[in-house]
């Protein structure tokens, strides 16, 4: 719960020992707050050839508030952002500028618009944009790629183009370190709107305005953790009205939340209730005190069922009657290691159908009744151990593997209620679970990721909140790993 | 090119010190020689319910004189070894029997049917296998476990289930340790054989010959450093006939290898004729004499030809002449490694240009012309550091990601040409190169994998030449890591 070497190398003592040592000086990690504005600074915008995406990012970027400047290289930009009455400037590179590194030059995030690259040798438009501004961006600052979906492009030359992007923003984060956060997102091609066909604009507009929620996600301080990744969001129609409030994006939900006692699944509990949701709460009736305290914090409901008893189903579609739920988190979980030749049948058993199999039988007693209302999102907990294995977890990381496969599998069968369902995999989070490993594996954990340190609780949270948005229509059977870009993978 | 902490441990006075100071020690590998049977020793065979591909395994285990034993859960396993004429017995788990670990009661491979399993609760039945037979298997063994490819399983619960042995495959790896390697074969369902109709077997048999090439070469020591993956096999027609030599399987072929001269691509010419393919060996002219040197060995031809030059295409594709080729491996590249900040534009072009779009290029042309024939093999060289990123490599993650991307787009056109495209994507290999990094970060990539030690160029090799295989047509839009299971990954 508590990382005392990332507190020591922050204090004013700790950061000279660091400094004279050469040590690793993980960075405190900006964090949405409720007190604080959670979008301020200056984008620095960057594109490739034929960028198809700066008009949906230019709205976006008016909408939070943050200013922009445009790299040398995305010339479109200027007149978009004028038309969104977004402020804007020339971005003037820290070097270029006479300023260090750091300076009032710097920028709260970096946003590359490549859905235009068409060929391998057009990818130097990205090279020359970080080039220039990689030096300018903040510490805890944001490197978002736009793309177009390597498997919808196409010719061969444009699939592999985009695909070489991973290797891109992948890299950027393992050099911007600094509590810096790197993702792409591939955006499919939409449906043109009708603006397109007209000739009063020399600027191609998309109906692209699907990526919002996820754009918004990745600016915001709430992604603090998520660095690394790669998202899809495909064509479902799913932009909030002109009166939406994105302050409370879940005002008149209902969510439900399985784990919800403590640790990751309390902070989903808070996470999704501050942004409007009325919470349903679900833990093992041995943990009814901490659930009845979790749940009267937020004025949700406690439900203490076992998620594994096979009576349990039926009672969550009984329990939230005819109001359903809109939103659906499977989080509870156990562990119960050992290498698989010491372990006992029981421990295999219980962790795939407590982590696996109840997720099953619950969402098919769910879907049937129809408690899981049409339009609604599944959020899975998965783990990085499901991607990659872990020794002493056979039971747990194929459990966790097997939530990747439920994701997958049913995504395009409930798309056709327009039902969403992803997973998110959490590295290293600071846990009661993670602060009682032996401390050389926790050491371990914690600074084998990019940003040198564990993550809390809140940031699995927040990425769930990403997923479950309204907006979020768009994307569905994926894996989201919060993991701060950890080494460890498959 | 020398792992002298691997030395020092198995040496015998080494092999004390490491065990009274509790050191890690890393095996040495056993690989495939030409004067050492490929194949000896006892395969332990498990199954989950309805097993659908044990009679493919035994026809494969009994063809290269391999024995078995059946674990309980394989009940359906003597009738079909008595078919194969294959020498059989039950499987006694090493304690049971009384045998310490080791004893002869070891195995040299476990492997586990698993395409019947529709369901979590099913997959009890590989627990119940690898809890009885892990600690019966030999160091340097293998793991081998055959599923469904999940995106193509008809339920969401068979698609869980199977995706969900990732899980368990990867996990294995890293538990067992002592140089065995565990891999996940995903074998798509084959049209059924006419046999199966007939009312004489009670045993359904499938069309499944094409799992032949796949099952020897992870039996085989040539698979020494490949673990952790995941393979799948389409419904390709492959099987060779009754009298293909399999010692010889590239008899009469003919293969292109750039980058030949040294290194993996002198390696990957070596297997690729001691397999019985003409080696045409391409690599710069300032590298001709110790290319000359490397074909003369092998009785290849050498291209002193620079991939990158724009008339280099249409030189090869002359040089092959009428001929043509079978086989084209593309493995030459370069680094230039700098942080992005500080790397100047041609070290971005150069290397997205060698790595990546002189493929491009190469490929275009050979296809146009017909060059590479019906029925051909393209692999490609990508990298660890395609797949994750890597810090002071955004060039070379950026183009071997792009290897990827290139291999995904053109499976699907190249299929109606019978053609195969796949990639091979090297962890830490023991190259002059990975011999001039600093010792730190050279001892981090030798041991951070479920090896604790590098690979070898001909571990890279031996990959490749599986992949070139006749028998390997169902195998296509792949990558295949030999890394010996690397920690690090996406």
């Amino acid at each position: 719960m508590n990382d005392s070497y990332l507190n020591f190398v922050n204090s004013p003592l700790g950061a000279r020992v660091a400094r004279s040592l050469h040590l690793p000086k993980p960075e405190v990690l900006r964090r949405y707050r409720a007190d604080a504005p959670e979008f301020d600074g200056i984008v620095a915008v960057g594109a490739g050839p034929s960028p198809q995406l700066l008009d949906a990012l230019a709205g976006v970027i008016a909408r939070i508030g943050m200013t922009s400047v445009a790299h040398a290289g995305a010339s479109a930009w200027m007149p978009l952002a004028n038309r969104h009455g977004l402020m804007t400037g020339r971005f003037e590179p820290a070097q270029l500028a006479g300023h260090a590194a750091g300076s009032q030059a710097s920028v709260r995030a970096l946003v590359f618009d490549a859905s235009g690259i068409a060929d391998s040798a057009q990818l130097d438009t990205v090279y020359a944009f970080f080039h220039d501004a990689l030096r300018s961006l903040d510490k805890c600052g944001r490197i978002v790629v736009l793309g177009r979906p390597p498997e919808a492009c196409a010719s061969p030359r444009q699939w592999t183009a985009q695909r070489a992007l991973e290797g891109v923003t992948r890299s950027l984060g393992k050099e911007a370190r600094r509590g810096i956060a790197s993702n792409l997102v591939y955006v499919a091609e939409g449906s043109k709107s009708s603006a397109e066909s007209s000739t009063t604009s020399s600027v191609e507009h998309h109906n692209d305005s699907g990526i919002e929620s996820t754009l918004r996600f990745f600016l915001s301080p709430r992604s603090a953790y998520v660095s690394g990744q790669v998202v899809r969001i495909g064509t479902a129609p799913s932009a909030p009205g002109e009166d939406f409030d994105w302050t409370q994006p879940l005002a008149g939900q209902r969510a439900v939340v399985t784990g919800a006692a403590r640790g990751i699944g309390a902070a989903i509990a808070n996470v999704l209730a501050a942004q409007g949701a009325h919470v349903t709460g679900i833990d093992v009736p041995a943990a009814t005190d901490a659930l009845d305290a979790t749940m009267r914090q937020i004025s949700g409901t406690a439900l203490p069922f076992d998620i594994a008893a096979p009576e349990t189903p039926a009672q969550i579609a009984a329990a939230l009657d005819e109001l359903g739920a809109d939103v659906f988190v499977h989080n509870a979980g156990i562990t119960k290691d050992k290498t698989i030749a010491k372990m006992a049948e029981p421990a295999w058993r219980d962790v795939i159908d407590i982590n696996l199999s109840a997720q099953e039988r619950i969402d098919d007693a769910l879907l049937e009744a129809g408690t899981l209302r049409d339009g609604g999102r599944i959020v899975c907990v998965s783990s990085i151990g499901g991607i990659a294995g872990n020794l002493g977890q056979t039971n747990y990381a194929a459990s966790k593997a097997g939530v990747i496969g439920r994701v997958q599998s049913m995504a395009p069968h409930l798309a056709k209620r327009r039902i969403t369902i992803n997973a998110v995999a959490p590295g290293f989070i600071e846990t009661q679970m993670t602060a009682k490993m032996p401390l050389a594996i926790r050491e371990a954990g914690r600074r084998m990721n990019s940003m040198s340190q564990g993550g809390q609780p809140v940031d699995v949270a927040q990425t769930i909140a990403w997923l479950a948005h309204p907006g979020s229509a768009g994307i569905t059977g994926q894996v989201v790993r919060v993991c701060g870009q950890s080494l460890i993978g498959a």
